[in-house]
């Protein structure tokens, strides 16, 4: 009889001591004696990237990659072994394996490694001699055997892609949160948890500042239809499903309200409307190594137009003063930085069916008097940004009238 | 032209913090400036490995072999990737290697495997690209890759193997002394430190209690001819070489005095002096896994006999408690345990071709008063078991009469 198979993984959280360690042990040995056949793939604990990240540092402020990748690495082969010995104290059996061990072959891009194959022999072996595999996160291997990273978020990646390689029924992401909720309960504690959730729906959210889950793995996972089950590790709760559009997906209109305080806005006024403008600022900025997020510029009436974008805060600074150098060169007028903004959006693949979403968000924003200074909207998404001090008092009106706190 | 190649070693305590990796990034460095080829051992920082082992226990008091391997062999990842960050911050190529990813194959005996072969392949092509090359040490792989550790004093190991197998000109141990002394400083403050020593003295220096370097690196030292240079890497000062016998070395007859305390005695009284009941005791001891150091059996002119032998002091109350139970079948008499004895010996090869060095060694500690209660000799060695309340005077006595402390 075919066993189900289930990768699960284990974020640094859920492994940060030794008493997580025990409690991740027990749930994957109850898992097993239920019969399923399991992967499990595990992070660093807590913070020992970020410890190891420091003690780099006081050695060399700009390390070589590759020797990053081989300090880094180690944080999950800890993570494993003692996830082993773990699951061993409770009478299972169990192997552990780092991502050079299984053969998760990536390219030559120390840090940030994609990965271009895997060779599920030994996990399959392992499975079939009676074990709970235990795959380290976050790692592979060139085929040149470089250790590489995968990046952030690489855990989450290395989870799907065997999930994928391995035909898995099913890819449990456990986290320090029970689900994808329909806002940030921090600033709406109305937020529901959301049973299902589309891949696109959840790359809008993860895009647009919620933290569950890095934009790649659920690219990849959307890619091979991989489902995935977002849940917390510290409780039996289900979590929140990700998967491929289903029919009566569309009967709810907005799934989620996201918010972003970390961006700013930069306004260049009286520019001359003509071809060749915009392209010279934001070259500037792409060369610089800014990333651009929303941009708006109003079809002028005069010869003269304005034109607004929002950077990181991290990049504002920078973003500032180049647009102000571009500004003097192009003959253009003042430049404004805002760093009091907030984006508010709305998610849902059912704006796609359901017509004046938009005019109702806006109407929404405008009967409780908060000004929108930019729009900007996607097939299932619309973002508005506002000032920073309405920014949660948006997100509880929308949230609302929008009837996600029912 | 031949650029003469050096492996050196650095144990944990050279690499215990950011300013000590540093250092040694110093000294490899200069070395590598001076034009010679580089190959860098290095241990795990300080005390990174007994603290890996603190946190398994915690987990499981009994752990997987293979696992503890995985777990323990990230204290070599991270200074190996640390030291080639701290060179590469001098300005000089470096690339690191794990014990697998060098090719340091070895069997299955995990936590204490036996190097099976090395593969060089990637270390000569990192010091053909001008690379300082540095392997981790203590650590291998079985040709199932799964990682294996070498046990104590492993790294010395994988020193001593790749300066082998490279045909290296030179094999440096650095540590946290100045070389091997005639004895202990901290006993006999006029010791001298030794500047050439045979293998076989230092083996019998290793085995009857100093520190510095573990046997079994000596004896592959010794089968395949590597010179090794152990010396501090506090100072820019030559160490001890320990080298093959050559000719004038037997002009000293003694090069040191070893003392060793942690052993206790147990004499096994009026025993049947007949055949096989020697045999009975000792076996019934090593099925209990106690290791026997020194066995003293007098002949006797009666049908009676007694039998003493020493133990390590951790094992003293199981074989004391054996022996009582021996003694009980085979009828003999008291079963006496004695903690507070030390072991006393002199070293050296000169002992082969010079007569009469044991009636010198017992007159001197006659002549001091202390009394000898069991006596083993080796080819280049003398042990007596001593009073442990005589142990340092024997010592100085010992060092002084044989001209050690000029």
């Amino acid at each position: 009889m075919h066993k189900r198979l289930i990768v699960q993984k284990f974020g640094g959280s859920s492994v940060a001591n030794v008493e997580r360690i025990q409690k991740v042990a027990q749930r994957v040995v109850s898992y097993s004696k239920k019969g399923y056949q399991l992967v499990v793939v595990v992070s660093a604990l807590g913070d020992t990237t970020d410890e190891l990240v420091e003690l780099a540092d006081k050695i060399n402020s700009n390390p070589s990659e590759r020797e990053m990748d081989m300090l880094l690495s180690t944080g999950e082969q800890i993570s494993v072994a003692l996830l082993a010995m773990a699951i061993h104290k409770l009478g299972a059996k169990a192997i552990s394996f780092t991502g050079s061990q299984v053969g998760i072959i990536t390219d030559t891009s120390h840090t940030r490694a994609r990965i271009i194959k895997i060779n599920t022999d030994k996990i399959k072996e392992g499975l079939k001699n009676g074990n709970i595999v235990i795959v380290a996160g976050f790692q592979g291997v060139t085929i040149n055997q470089d250790i590489t990273t995968l990046g952030r978020g690489g855990s989450d990646l290395t989870a799907v892609a065997l999930a994928k390689e391995l035909k898995a029924d099913s890819c449990e992401i456990y986290t320090d949160v029970e689900g994808i909720f329909t806002t940030d309960p921090r600033v709406e504690p109305c937020a529901k948890k959301i049973k299902k959730i589309t891949y696109d729906e959840m790359l809008e959210m993860a895009s647009l500042g919620a933290q569950v889950m890095q934009a790649r793995s659920i690219e990849v996972a959307k890619k091979f239809d991989v489902p995935l089950h977002v849940r917390s590790s510290f409780s039996k709760n289900s979590g929140t499903m990700i998967i491929k559009e289903v029919k009566n997906m569309e009967d709810v209109v907005v799934n989620g309200i996201t918010l972003n305080k970390k961006e700013a806005k930069i306004t260049l006024y009286q520019v001359t409307d003509k071809p060749g403008v915009a392209v010279k600022l934001f070259k500037k900025l792409a060369d610089a190594g800014v990333s651009v997020d929303m941009i708006v510029q109003n079809v002028s009436h005069t010869r003269q137009t304005d034109i607004s974008f929002t950077v990181a805060k991290a990049d504002a600074a920078k973003a500032s003063r180049i647009t102000k150098s571009v500004a003097k060169k192009i003959g253009a007028g003042e430049v404004i930085l805002d760093q009091n903004i907030a984006r508010v959006s709305i998610v849902g693949v059912g704006m796609r069916s359901h017509h004046g979403v938009a005019a109702r968000m806006f109407g929404i924003l405008a009967d409780n008097k908060i000004n929108i200074e930019m729009i900007s909207t996607s097939d299932i998404s619309i973002s508005c940004i506002i000032e920073k001090k309405n920014a949660e008092i948006a997100v509880k009106k929308l949230h609302a009238d929008f009837g996600l706190s029912k």
